[in-house]
């Protein structure tokens, strides 16, 4: 194989050899109680509180109820978090609310470890219905309903989603008309396509819903708004006149919710019942809003669903930690196979092809974690107000639609490879793996599917690059736009790659140290994106002037390349973030390891891609093969540190609730090494035949005494 | 982007215009029923016979039962398969088998679509537990328990693992220690990881098992054989004395199988109850055996497992084919957003995306179907007698070792994809992606764990490696070993690349070609595992001569690529396969689709290793550069083609039983747009504010009547 520069051979050589590529000579050892403080963040406290809240069994998912009786359960926890101030903070101050949006969104996420089922209950409940009353709604919105929404007298309903269209908002066919004489708003469901679906609360619990719903006025239909509706009698919890509906019954997970379907038959509520932050309706039917155009006001509205897409995101990450914290502490004590008999079996997490399993998805959740922090902030500087301009509501929108399929993806390939890593026992409910897996599945189609989130995000990014290049010019987000564009032409040519092949030749020890700098490793991220972007640029070039079906046609012939290069700019994203976050780190030693970490998360990304680079020009034949050995050293490098790092996630037992990670398996392997010497000891022990074979086959000259 | 020779960018091309690469120039269409017929393969009416059975709704798995109701309803369903002669098939015919183990196998695969439960418990009955006594007992033994096993008299478990020990058999640590007084073996637990675990049918139902434990007699251990125990009195279903055992409890699915764990207090049962076929011990405790070698006797007595895995293997295509004829058939009817305001909205499945996430693993179910259907032939040539040597044992262990893990994991990637397909819709229960999904997550840890299959195929491939490059000359398997091992030296020094490199400088049409070319494939799949094999095995060379723990250490350093060789080995066997098949494919036109979906089978193995192939100088840049190209196009030729190829499944709906499969989509969409039209036909229709203010600016001009 290819000699790199790097010595170290195993855990011990990496412990007592500087590594040259960094400079800093620091011992590498995890100061965890620091490390946990940075990892909690800005919102560190409410962080911590949620986690106190969330260890309590009262709000722990029990396993194998049916899901009649989940609901039930997830109902009256949200009511326990009522009853436990855990739920106000995001809303008004005047209403007992905190305005914090920040650290309302780090409390939600810490739940998931409770039961992903009464996160997202109460993130439909207060996140969703009742953010929406608030964002969209006015003063005596707020007044009327958002009492009874915090304490959950009105426990209600998000409607936006129509069966015939989920992510494609606008096309939903619900409409709200109204009728100036009666000063009314008309709900009409028109089709069956058009019942509100998989409903959070529908099917059961909600007694109001804010419904979305194409207003028309005076024959004019002015888009998407949302709508107050009572839902349910309060009493007998019937549906009222004119509104029905389905329960969507069992599903993939998350069964303490009560999705369901509601369809509405010409169902007059107030005029004021219209949220009318972004536009209104005069009695006289007259249409207003402060925002002239109908597409901007659209996704203006919309906006407050960003803040999902943020919750979600820390949620998967928080999901990710608790399932690596259970796996990998089970691979330090677990040991299968030995590679003689005269030693004991080898401990899992000395396999190398554990550590690749393990650590680069505990690289991967150290890079998701960083990058959310970044998003959080960013959610909390536009939500309070801080720094709230139209570009910043795009940053904030590109940013979420960007991290949160990587994180949520991530969380289900991570619990799925913790899950298989701990084989049999893996499967085991008690052990939470499938139980989590099964709850978050969810969470790559909801708020936003996955594969159209990536969409806006390359959307976002042709639009940057018809712009010729200009920056975008906010946090991390800045970072991919690199000033020259020369590669595209270079490429096509193949000069590029016939230089670079002649001058990496005979010089693969500088191609080791290229890929573990932090600027090499920032050139050929950042080099991708943009010439991935300005490719497809270029072959959409002139997409615009076609008839709308060829123009259509010609983008999704490159539908692909649009995706692969937005979650390419997505993970940027999360590599600066945690470059980023190790200046942050003050520890030298702590440091050094997060370098590792950070380094094996770029490679990894680098390897993944390394065809791209390689028939892009961008890295010769030797440096390429040099990417899986660096990568199979930061292991081994990585393996001493793996406990603390996973430590420094702060979660408790009481958290990670996995019998396989309380230690039980070492007792257990304690006890049988116990037994044997002691059989062995008594002389009683019997003799192996494969042993007696060899003894015969020796001669009779015995091994043994 | 780079131009190949293909013209067709649209299905109308594919149909019209002959490809130059396959030499048909037949017009593509697919005789559905041809070709349902071909892929039903030899044991086609058992499969069907059996698919009539689990389209029984008695069969069906109820959704959202607890764990307890559901096991009961798989235990009434085992006496369902009895009572309908469906289990008999694999037992002799003396008892009223049908000595027929490709038919037994072929039928138990295809109740994977009733419900993997009753599937998993049939097989914990049947195929592990009587297939334990027939295999591994003798005539006596057949009499006595064989026909309660076959009545399900006796329902009972297979108990060999062990909470400490799974996939390494040979480390447990339950001991049958021979007392030559009372001529009784004493059966017992020494401590708790010795305790049977993850054993069907141990919680509940069980009541004999054939247990698996250190044979000890006259103060010799000969390792692991097989006993005959009684667990509960039939009558009060209570532990018999010495026994005891615990619940697993609820699992991340296949909760209608009651798994749990096992212990014994010194159990005494007679001398007899030893399942002797390989190993026996005289009433003075002599112990005999048929095979002198230790080693071997063990892999001979659990050679029986390997009907697990090629049942395995067989189910996971089962699943992959149900759960793509449910996306797909949606996918043809889903329209979501459209590109202009004037068209219908865009059908799913015309998406590029879309395209690539359902037909590569449309490709891949087709390929990993041919390939099961040799891996059945070769299991039933070995256990019929009819092919029954040494070799063919080890080449049978190697193939199943091959192949199970890559279809479980593709059944659990492609039920996955298909579920996120479908959006919202596809995590409802009722759509079965979800359940599906969950009940075979466990298949790719059971019958083997994955990973250490991989590594006994690694092994077998690294022993014939150090045979130089000896043919080991059976099937498929036998294609993957070229005589000629010159690669390996020349990629080192770089000049294979460069020559490579000038030589197909301006000849990417010839690139193409060979990429689509058959041989081409072959030579570039075949060429990498060869180069991966002989690069392990250089430098794994002399590492027998090292210390064990050194030796063991280089190995470890290079655990991945073996890994990752083996993987590449099995995904040839499949590639290898489907090549065959289309030999048996008839229909010219049929045979021209086949051929498009074998080749995206293979270009997408060469795409997701592009990066080998390049840095390895197999392809240059600019030939790498056109695979992407390619396999886009492919795509595009096989959409018209897409329904049919999941219609030849032959799976109805009693069968794929997913309510978005039905049409009932369609009929939605019907209604909604007959619901449009009708409005505008009526005059009422609201004016769109976008349209309003487009009238406006464009000067009061109206552009509606």
């Amino acid at each position: 194989m290819t000699e790199v520069v790097d010595r170290p051979t195993g855990p011990e050589a990496a412990v007592t050899s500087p590594t040259a590529g960094h400079g800093t000579a620091a011992q590498p050892a995890v100061d965890v109680a620091a490390l946990g403080e940075q990892l909690l963040g800005k919102w560190a406290e409410s962080r911590r509180q949620s986690r106190t809240l969330a260890g309590d069994p009262a709000l722990h998912k029990i396993e194998g109820l049916t899901h009649t009786e989940h609901r039930t359960r997830a109902f009256g926890q949200l009511k326990y978090l009522v009853d436990n101030n855990a739920v106000q903070r995001a809303f008004p101050a005047a209403l007992g609310g905190a305005d914090d949006h920040g650290g309302n969104v780090a409390r939600f996420e810490e739940l998931v470890t409770a039961d992903p089922s009464l996160q997202i209950k109460a993130g439909v409940q207060w996140g969703l219905f009742g953010s929406a009353v608030m964002h969209l709604g006015t003063q005596e919105h707020h007044n009327k309903w958002l009492p009874g929404i915090m304490s959950l007298e009105i426990p209600g309903c998000f409607a936006m989603t129509e069966t015939g269209h989920g992510s494609d908002v606008a096309s939903i066919a619900t409409t709200a008309t109204y009728n100036a004489e009666t000063q009314e708003f008309v709900v009409h469901t028109p089709f069956r396509a058009a019942w509100k679906d998989y409903i959070g609360n529908a099917a059961i619990d909600g007694l109001a819903a804010v419904v979305f719903a194409q207003l028309v006025t005076q024959g004019v239909n002015h888009g998407v708004h949302a709508f107050y509706l009572n839902l349910r009698d309060p009493e007998t919890k019937e549906f009222l006149p004119g509104i029905g509906g389905e329960d969507d019954g069992v599903k993939g997970g998350l069964n303490g919710i009560d999705n369901g379907r509601l369809h509405f038959d010409n169902v007059r509520i107030p005029r004021t019942n219209l949220l009318n932050r972004y536009g209104d309706v005069a009695p006289d039917g007259t249409y207003t809003s402060s925002i002239a155009s109908p597409g901007r006001r659209f996704f203006t509205m919309l906006g407050t669903l960003v803040q999902g897409r943020v919750s979600l995101d820390g949620a998967a990450v928080a999901a990710s930690k608790v399932a690596l914290t259970a796996a990998i502490r089970y691979a330090t004590e677990r040991r299968q196979f030995n590679a003689s008999s005269h030693t004991d079996e080898e401990v899992l997490l000395d396999y190398q092809r554990h550590q690749r399993r393990l650590f680069t998805r505990l690289a991967t959740t150290y890079a998701a974690g960083f990058a959310h922090e970044q998003l959080l902030q960013k959610f909390d500087d536009v939500f309070s107000g801080a720094h709230d301009t139209d570009e910043d509501r795009q940053d904030l929108e590109t940013l979420a639609a960007a991290l949160k399929p990587l994180s949520t993806w991530h969380a289900l390939d991570t619990l799925q490879e913790c899950r298989e890593a701990c084989g049999g026992a893996g499967f085991l409910i008690e052990n939470r793996f499938a139980s989590l897996r099964a709850d978050l599945d969810v969470y790559v189609t909801f708020e936003g599917d996955n594969t159209v989130l990536l969409q806006l995000v390359a959307k976002r990014l042709l639009a940057d690059y018809a712009k010729e290049f200009r920056n975008v010019d906010f946090g991390v987000l800045a970072r991919y736009v690199v000033a020259q564009a020369t590669g595209v032409a270079i490429h096509r040519t193949g000069l590029r790659q016939v230089a670079q092949f002649v001058a990496d030749t005979g010089s693969v020890q500088k191609a080791a140290i290229a890929l573990r700098d932090e600027e090499g490793q920032r050139a050929l991220l950042t080099d991708r994106i943009q010439t991935m972007v300005a490719d497809v640029g270029a072959a959409l070039k002139g997409a615009n002037k076609l008839p709308v079906e060829k123009g259509a046609a010609l983008f999704n012939q490159h539908q692909n390349e649009l995706i692969d290069a937005a979650q390419a700019h997505a993970e940027l994203l999360q590599w600066e973030a945690f470059t980023e976050a190790l200046e942050d780190a003050t520890d030298p030693g702590t440091k050094r390891v997060l370098t590792w970490l950070r380094d094996l998360f770029g490679l990894s990304l680098i390897e993944k891609n390394l065809s791209w680079y390689l028939m892009n020009g961008r890295l010769s034949m030797q440096r390429a093969r040099t990417v899986g050995d660096y990568i199979n050293r930061l292991l081994v490098k990585i393996r001493p540190h793996a406990l603390d790092l996973v430590d420094a996630f702060g979660y408790g037992d009481e958290h990670v609730r996995a019998s396989i990670a309380t230690g039980a398996e070492k007792t257990r392997q304690d006890e049988a090494r116990a037994y044997v010497t002691a059989q062995r000891a008594s002389g009683n022990a019997p003799v192996d035949e494969k042993v007696l074979l060899a003894r015969t086959s020796a001669g009779g000259r015995s091994q043994r005494n």
